[in-house]
């Protein structure tokens, strides 16, 4: 157990029990060896019961005693977010866009049927916890800390198959470096299984989307694919995402990605992305977006590029898509002829510092630690 | 804290710590005022680790102590069961089919790329705990103890989106009264929202599944209905499920229940409904059903009754469905002429042992107790 001693934040009633026993000379930040399996010294806690939000702490990261009838066991009601910290060279710390996982966590959270996270709560959290924990932000170009906000039901006295009335938001933290799964990816059209359905929620970051994808992704990666390249459940004939990721695809010098929708995660990193091109003067284009297309413009040589994007991946490009036992190449383009290399690039420069940035996405973190 | 005593269990090497504080004197079993809020003075863990099943004990009912990066909060590996024990006159203990419980939980788990439970572990669990706990089974008509296994990802020390290497089963019970919603349900044909997609996980009890349905129902309770029947996400033209229930129609003297399929639930009660029927030489049917049959039904006065059937509620009745804004009223038939209270009772009289048990369905729980 670690010993810990108490100190009080300075703005809100936040009981903060800082640890005396750090775990940051266990890991080598020139050599992070896998995503997530080393967390920072702290974590935040706060608590939903009654109707109200209260006992926000930060504390030394451990586990929690939980009842056995907490409803996220039973009934799935558990959202997340995923967000990064950067440093600059001079060991600034940056938040990317924060606001936009806030307020996607409240919006996982409205359709599930769980309460909204206050955006003094969570930004309050967020800060103080990152500020404490701030030398576990890695320094060098691509690496990051990556954070991870999350909402589950806990125990409210009754096990029937109904929303939770009590809470627990938590937010922890790992550093990352340059998170590839492969340098490039081979991936496969989806046409039997499913991620989301129209009318469900798809479009949220909710816990369940995730395993329900592990069984046809454990298929595909005995076929030999890194991933699958999902399809909508009704027809299969439109693209929705990739594993974990957005897509885009670079068509006859369009840069076209599926519109989000219920099916589709509206992805912050996809969304920078967007915009960055645009500002590039790239033809880019939101919309429902054909199967049939891509396999065209493999046949014909005009789909160029095709990449997925996310906040822990950033940017990873395809170099395979494989459609009913078919394996299609895409152009073994040099790595700096891509845009997706490119504009990666750009949105890296913009995370750490290296650049302007005109959309005020960089969200600078003051130090209040004594 | 309670006090607690160790002894050893008969066959396998299952720790056993028993309460010396029984809480059985806080129930009354005249009057079990809500589903699921007490408790038995017993649960039953049993832990993956490295690829193998280990630590199975009994222990008082209590907290559990796990890590925040359990992968059941972030990426949703959950599954679940619901069953039941019985008590007869002479409070000899019946479970009621219990091996289809272990077979769909195994079903669950595989399509969520989670480890099988071997049966030897699941029975042995399940017998030893129930026996510890037989005097939280109540004695009347229609009153029983409900069983939960649950099976959740916990903490393999990383954080990253894939399936957990290790996992918790659990068995916990609480006494359960006849458990009505209400007498009879008003329901509405839903065909906004959507349960489950084809080539997903309705089929399985995945936690991710309930907490998609709540903010549906929901919707629909602020109209003034009781649950929502599903449809298929493609169409919305064909039944699935009503709330957590299977659906049956009498139409035009035939007796008809979606088939189960990859959208809907294998339901215990609903195959035992189905054999109990078919035993009676009603004309029973498993197959597509259309919403266009229902509505048709309703206006021509040849849908006669429908219910939904499952192991918390056994058998509701409906008496209202709606359809794009018209509610289409049933048949208001006294309970004596209802073939779903006749099913309900044939039912429970066999669970009861108050009736023969054509089917072998009764398992009966010996006292292994000192």
């Amino acid at each position: 157990m670690y010993q810990t001693k108490i100190e009080f934040f300075y703005c809100c009633c936040m009981k903060i029990e800082k640890t005396l026993h750090s775990r940051i000379d266990k890991i080598n930040f020139n050599h992070i060896s896998s995503f997530g399996n080393h967390f920072s010294d702290h974590m935040f806690c706060s608590e939903f019961r009654n109707g109200e939000w209260k006992n926000s702490m930060i504390k030394p990261f451990g586990n929690i005693w939980i009842s056995p009838i907490s409803l996220v066991f039973h009934y799935g009601q558990a959202v997340f977010e995923g967000m990064k910290a950067y440093k600059d060279k001079n060991e600034e710390v940056f938040l990317f866009r924060p606001k936009e996982n806030f307020k996607r966590i409240n919006k996982s959270a409205i359709r599930l049927e769980m309460p909204t996270i206050p955006e003094s709560i969570f930004m309050n959290g967020l800060k103080k916890l990152i500020d404490i924990d701030r030398d576990w932000i890695p320094k060098n170009y691509g690496q990051s800390l990556y954070i991870r906000p999350f909402l589950i039901a806990i125990d409210d006295g009754v096990l029937s198959a109904k929303p939770s009335n009590d809470y627990l938001f938590m937010i922890i933290s790992t550093p990352a470096d340059s998170y590839y799964y492969k340098d490039s990816l081979k991936i496969k059209i989806e046409e039997k299984y499913s991620r989301s359905a129209s009318g469900g929620v798809g479009f949220t970051k909710a816990s369940g989307n995730y395993a329900s994808s592990f069984y046809p992704t454990k298929l595909a990666k005995e076929e030999g694919f890194d991933q699958v390249l999902w399809t909508d459940s009704s027809t299969h004939t439109l693209i929705e995402e990739s594993g974990t990721m957005n897509v885009f695809f670079w068509l006859k010098n369009k840069l076209i990605t599926p519109q989000a929708n219920e099916n589709i995660l509206s992805g912050i990193t996809c969304n920078s992305i967007l915009s960055l091109a645009k500002k590039e003067g790239i033809d880019v284009q939101e919309r429902d977006l054909r199967v049939s297309e891509i396999i065209d413009g493999l046949k014909n040589g005009v789909l160029k590029e095709a990449f997925g994007c996310g906040t822990a991946v950033v940017v990873n490009y395809f170099k395979t898509i494989s459609y009913q036992g078919t394996d299609f190449s895409l152009p073994d383009l040099p790595e700096k002829k891509r845009i997706s290399l490119r504009l990666k690039k750009n949105l890296l420069d913009i995370q750490h510092n290296l650049s302007e940035d005109p959309f005020g996405w960089r969200f600078r973190l003051k130090k209040f630690s004594t």
